[in-house]
């Protein structure tokens, strides 16, 4: 079933590069999606920035997030987000985690994020938080082990959204596109919030106008148009590519590391800075 | 009189695409305009992103908002708004209807929009606040009935302006590019308010003063100066799609579909995600 | 003397483009420059926005704010603003008004503006306020008669920028360049203290901070630098007209009129919106 | 060993359009690298803009400062704060000095920078002050003087960050991809945190977070894909001047000088303004 994998590769690249063009992920974040016909599998880019995800970047894993095709590709240090969640959650079918900027300051602070208009409707009823402090103490805050992804998916628990306290959010969709029109909206809530909360009071939408915003809002109406907007917002960003007669942007990509990068590997002594007279650098702080 | 019509849709489309381009609308919103010579119908885009609107979208309705010709055409779910401000309002030739990020703090809050500057006496005298909630109970917070749209009709009054309450802002001007102007620097001076109240008690304009630098800021000097400068903005923003040795938008973002989101819906089983060894997703909350 | 005054519109036309591409200038707003070797002349665009202006554009004019050549072309308002300060300010050869969003807060407040940083040293040690009411009561706000500009010159005095109650600023310089340099860095240096005011207490430049900060950015070196800089920034963001293959901005401006806006003036009847049957519009609020 | 220093050039020059494409740097502010062999030797652009350097401004300086080769070029008037951290701290081989905007008003106010989010670890356990009025009294705040390097690379300390008061940020890396990756990240904290104390009380990372997250982040992989993922924007970033049929841009920064800003040096009288009949421009303020 090539033809069906290759639209699966083809949504997975697009959703990442949607979602880095409209600014919730810069050079550190990702979306997933499950396997259209077998539940155990998910789709995930290599390690790589969301902006430049191409299909063929994108790796077939099983739940344990472990390729099921042996690679020597690097690999998303924080997989188990994705596929601890594929495993408590069966009625999810795609997976995101970011960092935007409007999302953080709640994280920061331990502020609660609430449905303030009928958009925001998408956050659900209650955006629960999970601190790894809590099982885990000091870390480098990245969810890196299965018991860590574990741990997340229970605080995520019913709920479509976590806020990941000094660290992020994790979000989850019945479909890639669920997951980003979510991903793009709760973060336009977050970002209405902070600037309500400057100038008042913000009075929440009700329980019953959450579900019924909230799953109008995601009907496939809705959630189509946003995504036809958004996918020609991207052509649109990703035109000066052909403009400029430049190759495709994988080629691209591939093309850059040597012209403008610059590293020549092949030559040793000059291809890592080296100050070989002087102590080595302390360790970090 | 078809040339004439021609512009008209020419001016819809155009319209809409300027509020994309300001940052006014985004996937969701609109901007209509009134038949110029038969007031009991007026023009408006079928259901899309307003940045992608052409002149060919744009339809014919009477004052029920339903199409004059019959169409398969997905249509905006809101268009009572537009039908119902033009039945209450004979003076008004256009309507808009937006989520701009800077209107939305006041109507999450119901702090009261007032001038502050001279491009911000484009408000009025005063803005009212329309709240679903009195009326209708919990609804989606959009305005898809004839009642819910007769009801913020009522709350407009003779105003030029009215805020929904956690949802958004509906404004109306004498022709398309008066109401362009006043959607823009409403809220431009909503963004001013937002941040004048962060640093001290902002001062508004006297009644004289907003009537005296509305009205001149919207006489046709000041209004075409603006379209102007919008139009060529948009011209700017578009002219990659030439450069890149694309089709049209209009083609473009047709042809995006099949290209660029890749549902292939003449395969069965792999056109939509499906997980069918799960128990249904469960109703969104 | 062609050649130097052809440099003259150049530079005047480039410092409009440049203030609309650095975020200073929208659809209104206007730099001047005086005569390099006639005091009692000074040169401005005719009414157009700043982002569109060539140097076709840029008229010479009296210090009573007329043009020396008889035109028919549409002039800004408030040409006094530049012609009274030029009066009363021998030392100034270029003024700036304009709108800036960090700017305006100040002015909706009363606010004082003074200096946070290195840069906004070009602030000088006292930016006052005029306000339009003190002397003529309620008005439209902007300064269009030649007492309003002489009051707001008068208010300026010594000092190299003023700032308009609900309205906006005015600014000088001893070139244009500078005159842009400071219009700049003032509106970075307001976008800094109302930053700054949201988290603590600014501590300001001291009286020689300010003075030694001032004279060092203001000098050829740092001024020139900012200039190529700005200057590359804006051809940058025109290249796209020469990749698309159409004509310079200012044959596209006169050549968007039929095709963008739409507008045929030759059909009466359709070429502005008519409601005829209806009660004509009521006069604005 | 010409191949070596080449790269060393690029290295430096796509650090400072980096900088400057992803909103640290504008006209002012600058990265230098360490020679790879001679630790006695440094690399820095000549004066001009950051998003304007190609590997031709780069030049070879002796860490008083002073350039290897003799020339006649521009320097930057801050070139001790990277000599004297160079001499300080021998396990640096970066430094950048900035404004952003976001830093800022942490050095108007004196409030502390803490990290707030696993990325910000990057700015380690302290971000100490310097105030050049402590020793050298009312100065034009910028770093001119050797003295002035020194006594502010003593304030920096073994840290990795230190901001000057009313001025800007100084960042030290252990590779030029370091220092960038840490100017980038801790310019993301700052804004956090302005945005996390508008709504609450934002928690910082323990001490041993900080240093995981810290030490994870600023490893090879982390650094390497957020390279490639600003590299590849740059690219985008000026793939318009390609599409535009133009020079590369050193052969149009050059070309721009007459053609943009027009000022014919060979005609005397006019290069520059003037207003003869006039008294002398006003000493600054």
């Amino acid at each position: 079933m090539p033809d069906a994998l290759d639209y699966v590769r083809q949504e997975v690249a697009i959703a990442n590069r949607i979602l880095a063009n409209e600014g919730i992920i810069d050079a550190f974040g990702h979306i997933s999606m499950r396997h259209p016909t077998n539940p155990n599998r998910y789709f995930i880019s290599r390690h790589r920035a969301a902006e430049l995800v191409e299909p063929d970047d994108v790796l077939e894993c099983d739940l344990d997030s472990k390729p099921v095709q042996p690679t020597s590709l690097r690999l998303y240090s924080e997989m188990v987000i994705h596929g601890e969640v594929f495993k408590a959650r069966p009625d999810v079918n795609s997976v995101c985690h970011h960092h935007a900027p409007s999302v953080l300051p709640f994280c920061a602070t331990g502020v609660e994020l609430v449905p303030l208009f009928h958009l925001g409707g998408t956050l659900g009823m209650k955006v629960p938080f999970w601190d790894s402090r809590d099982e885990f103490g000091d870390t480098s805050l990245l969810v890196r082990t299965p018991e860590e992804g574990a741990s997340m998916a229970r605080a995520l628990g019913p709920h479509v959204m976590v806020l990941l306290r000094r660290h992020g959010a994790t979000l989850v969709g019945k479909s890639v596109r669920e997951c980003v029109f979510r991903s793009i909206y709760t973060t336009r809530n977050a970002e209405l919030q902070l600037r309500a909360m400057a100038i008042g009071t913000p009075q929440p939408l009700s329980p019953g106008e959450t579900e019924k915003s909230g799953g109008h809002n995601l009907g496939s109406r809705g959630v189509e148009r946003a995504w036809e907007y958004w996918t020609i917002r991207l052509m649109k960003a990703e035109a000066m590519w052909a403009a400029a007669g430049l190759p495709r942007m994988k080629g691209l990509a591939e093309a850059a590391r040597p012209a403008a990068a610059g590293l020549p590997s092949a030559k040793p002594g000059v291809s890592r800075q080296r100050t070989s007279a002087k102590p080595k650098a302390r360790k970090r702080r």
